[in-house]
């Protein structure tokens, strides 16, 4: 149960935003730039560093609702998705990709810990200022969302109810990130 | 050294909102909405939050202009925040305070472990739905920034440069956050 009254049956980031909508708007629209917006990173490898971070944060909403946008985005027959949440250095994904993730795991844990090797190592792969920019940005933003998902205790769906956040995980894919309507403007 | 090329000279998270305005302009709005909107929390409690989970994560640039921004609201005469960080639970500030800040240090940890105890805790003090929520915001949102400015190795002033985060400290309590100019535009 949240830990205050949020309107009843909305999952995650989507109660909060309709409990508190002045601090929403800025924060739907960070999401909406930094992972729909002009990048060197494609939307799929977005939102598949948002959903490691998630993931080593044990934030459920987060996690598997941006898995299933990441699966969406990748068409993933490949299983890519999952492959790099079980061990992403084997994982068939680039190797600026594989030294992004390192860097966002850096970022999760203690962003000061994020060394010049790692920048480095990224470089050589091909990474340029703005793939270490937003990874950087993306990791710690959704160190801020899985707080507070989690630290107000939203509901989710559990996390094997795959129908539930495939439906989000295409909607994330195609509309993107849109204010959800009042609920009483929504019935 | 800063991890990417950033605007010479300009410390913290200012040089990132310059390297990428796209962004900037809804993390300046947050922070203003948040620490400077309507909210049952004082901007000086506000900022005592936001300097104590900075504080927690070892952000040099945000602790110290944060603690310069509330030692100016609180006209702190009495130290309050130097002994907030000391010691809050011995602090001179409410207990309503006392327990958000409880709620605030768990975010910063592991947000999962906010306990329905500590809500209570907070709600016997007169903590209401909207204290609970901003605080968790607050405190999530500087997981953020600290992660942003710290992961990218932002330059900032040394901790003891006193002058330089109390002319911060001034600009932040009472212009507030706003987006800083371009380098060359501000020549």
């Amino acid at each position: 149960m949240p830990h205050i009254s949020l309107p009843e049956g909305v999952p995650g980031i989507r109660s909060l935003v309709l409990f508190r909508p002045d601090t929403g708007q800025p924060l739907y629209e960070l999401a909406q730039i930094l992972l729909r917006g002009e990048s060197p990173l494609s939307p799929a490898e977005r939102e598949l560093i948002a959903t490691y971070v998630s993931f080593l944060n044990a934030c459920v909403f987060c996690s598997c609702s941006h898995a299933a946008a990441a699966r969406y985005l990748y068409k993933d027959e490949q299983q890519t998705v999952d492959l790099v949440l079980e061990d992403y250095q084997n994982a068939p994904i680039s190797d600026k990709l594989k030294a992004l993730l390192t860097i966002a795991g850096r970022v999760q844990k203690d962003a000061r810990t994020v060394s010049t090797d790692d920048v480095a190592l990224a470089r050589s792969f091909g990474a340029t200022d703005r793939d270490i920019h937003d990874t950087v940005l993306i990791a710690a933003t959704f160190c801020m969302f899985n707080r507070y998902v989690d630290g107000l205790a939203t509901i989710a769906p559990a996390k094997d109810d795959i129908s539930a956040y495939a439906q989000m995980g295409e909607r994330m894919g195609t509309i993107g990130y849109v204010m959800p309507k009042p609920v009483s403007a929504a019935v």
